[in-house]
């Protein structure tokens, strides 16, 4: 947290069926539902996530991300760093508070990628959900489904991740946690971080912009992922890779689709970062290890991504 | 245990080349190295298992298993089981005592899908490895790899399983724990059990006699399921498939090869079984969930078998 | 199962308040109601067993155990036994079918700690809850709280253990998987089992007779045992010590008490015993590591018991 | 990380006996030992750790701690930190570069509770331990022990506690993530961090000065406390409490003793913070549960501080 930004606050995604879409991210899953809007957009929070939201999810035609938000630690934290954008030659368009229910004024920007993201500080607190602040049960014993606790981050492809990887790290203050290079040292993809956290958002290098590859959720252990896994099996929902375990930050993860084909990841364990970290680096030979940490190659779905 | 016989006690598997064969079963999945005998045979044994040996390693051209050895309560029952044997028309040898180190005699015969099985009741016991049975610790310290804890099944592929079923159930005293049937309701797999274990050995249909598809082995947790899988790649083992869970026995597993060709299982958890349970019944059209249930779907791999 | 008693079938509690003692078993536990008589007793199952039911509550001025009964491979078991019994001078009574619903007659006896014991064959089998035994999932989507999966032993206080264990070794056919000795060799604890699990029931030497030290439910995993852990404190039940583990069996365990004073056990892993196994034996001055094997002493409580 | 503290980097301890002290941290903990100075001392770091030690173990007449050292983002940021802390009041001192083998320099000053804290930028990057980040396995084959993945933090014991939460909240950056509160709102416990973590350090209201409370290291789960646990029942280590969970940051514990006699903590999980969150806070008359959440009081053992 360099220059302010602290992590990201929200994802948007494009969801065909509303309905589907809720008994997916709510029952399967296991995210609380905390509001809707006149729109007909749906907000959902992970029960540990002190924020009102971190999703929102808006029927359209197509799935795919619409933007991904990150809370900065203040308003003049949202000040300097779009001043700092503009300089940089990126354009910035400011959302009025309120366009998101229960959220102050965005910043939004188009990174390198073709990727829409936002910067903002403010947003409804309504603490973790079940469990408050005060002499706080260690969960809440209605959760449903997976148990999400909060969303994580999210993986991104587009063009020129280099660009990108610095954009965020020049001024956003953001590092990189861990890249793959091929055999020239162009990088081909960069995990980066805004914490401790190994990332709060990830680019793969892939010629058509702005696409989709997955949004991903926290769970507290291995066993979640099993757990996770056998109620995919439960529910018939479309799985892709998993239980198993990436190697680029060590995660361990398992891979599914939303009834829309939105690819969502639920994880847990993974490596941590400080500022003082040399990246990690991965060589694109051994990508498949990177991705597939056992399987050591990866499947063809692994390339499928949303516009 | 309704007739005497209690476990499967001792496999005896081929091996291409012995020193890669005990860097696999004992540097890696943790294998604990018994005695060797004056044919080169290597005697290994899960940390947990009280008697000398489970697994004789045998050096030789062409992988697979050479029999699988199943313990009984005492000699008598050696007697009267293979007295049964032959008045059900299954002819037996008598191996003498010895021919396995630390053995005594052991009365071999052939099941219906061409399997070499033995029944035996004598065989040296050392204790648990590390831990002994007066104020034993929870788990010696010095395991190596996966920590195999015991030799635990093996899957066995061959023609007539129906047959082979009611063998061990009518002259064994084996149970029916899992079985999957085709619409016609011919029974395709059978997992026969002599105790509380979901299977002590099982069987596929399939037109060639006398087919080894693994050989399993017990490990205490899932998480001990991920290291293995870790395991696995850290040491560029070839793996077939895994961590998943089954659906018959609902065990948590990963599939892998050792360096000849044959495929080990490790897996943890799984259901119980007593006599008075209905076998739990699979439909062939679930064969996919049955095997891996969260991908619902069998790998090509998994067809393939060794001689 | 070498004279065909399979297993802990059902046990009876004394409760002081059936809906205190309800909402305990049920929602926190996690324990299925199969069924009530007219006596006001209620019928309870963990969500694996196959049987109706495996605890029954009474409503009764004193907490405890009424009996503990034994399900056996079939009628004709029932009659060898109980002539066997009489023949070894202990004296037995038939309890006509249905008296407890759903299950068929019963023999009962008292063995020489003072308890109540009680052999059957017969009982209404309504399958594994949630899952059935056609293609079943991994497990049920709906379960409540601890999850218990089954009863599976009591610990009991009485005098004279060493004939009890020789009653149900000799009589009964069930094997000492466990036992603690004093320095003269007297037995102090037998833990006996009737088939793989480390105890079935076991023995604590005391002066008096007829006593409960607690009934114990078995959890997947030392995960669960967590949760439980963390649910006690949740619903502010009263702990009595854990989690740990016992050095007797190796189980990760918990104890706390029902609102009437019974001791529960929840508890995950725990060695296995085979017939031929020597029982594993500790020393009377490692009592401490024996029963709590992190903590190495008892706590007073762990010497209160109930009539 | 608003002023550039990024984490708690080192701390010192006394230990009364240098071999049994590496026994203990060593082969028990896990930590490595990756260098020795003039003085005799020995530094060590659990394996995830990229720089060169976090622990340094120093022999003396009596255990406790020395001082415990934060890292800072770089050399610029101590100047600023120290002058804001004279600025503040807070006497400064400056320790030469290599005073701690391979540390650069250090500004030295005391908190209100009495304890001495560093500032520090500069310190020899040797990369986590056994895996490096070049293409890193998930962990390395041959730990050690519990396999303490780092330095976590530390429990402090003194008077005025909220003095010493301000300088850190005020001068330092760091934030008040949970807090214990007396009827009257006064401050009797603050955890503090640096980072998403649930603290880097906490001070507990106490009327001596100085005093350390434990040194804790994390672990990856919460299997890895149990086998901690185990390890130290198999080494007759003097254990304080656990297997258990803490109320405040929720994380899965075990507390134990050097044999010098300084308590150590080892954990897994916790509750994650960002700046815009609220601090959790329990009230005094939680504080048992707050403590060890599921026994709800505290042992007297608990209150057992050295100097």
């Amino acid at each position: 947290m360099k220059k302010g930004v602290m992590r990201p606050g929200h994802i948007q995604l494009r969801v065909l069926d509303m309905d589907e879409a809720l008994k997916h991210y709510v029952d399967l899953m296991g995210m609380i539902e905390a509001d809707r809007d006149t729109q007909g957009r749906v907000y959902l929070k992970g029960w540990t996530e002190v924020d009102k939201f971190s999703l929102v999810l808006r029927e359209a035609d197509q799935p795919g991300m619409d933007f991904v938000g990150f809370k900065c630690l203040d308003e003049a934290t949202i000040d300097r760093l779009s001043a700092e954008l503009q300089a940089a030659g990126v354009a910035t368009e400011e959302i009025a508070a309120g366009d998101l229910k229960g959220c102050g004024r965005r910043i939004a920007f188009t990174v390198p990628t073709g990727h829409r993201f936002e910067l903002f500080a403010t947003k409804e607190q309504t603490g973790k959900w079940g469990v408050g602040n005060r002499n706080p049960e260690a969960w809440p014993r209605d959760l449903k489904g997976m148990k999400a606790t909060r969303f994580d981050h999210c993986l991104l492809y587009g063009p020129d991740v280099p660009a990108t990887v610095k954009l965020l790290t020049d001024v956003l203050g953001m590092d990189l946690a861990e890249q793959v290079v091929d055999p020239e040292g162009k990088q081909l993809a960069g995990f980066m971080t805004a914490s401790m956290k190994a990332h709060d958002v990830a680019f793969i290098e892939h010629p058509e912009p702005a696409k989709l590859h997955h949004a991903s959720f926290f769970l507290e252990t291995w066993n979640d992922v099993l757990k996770a896994a056998d109620l995919i099996s439960m529910t018939d929902t479309s799985i892709d890779i998993g239980p198993t375990r990436h190697g680029l930050t060590h995660g361990q993860t398992i891979y599914f689709f939303d009834p829309s084909g939105n690819r969502n990841e639920v994880f847990a364990g993974g490596d941590y970062h400080y500022p003082d970290h040399e990246p990690v680096t991965w060589d694109a030979e051994q990508l498949g290890k990177a991705i597939f940490y056992h399987d050591r190659q990866l499947n063809e779905r692994f390339l499928t991504v949303l516009t």
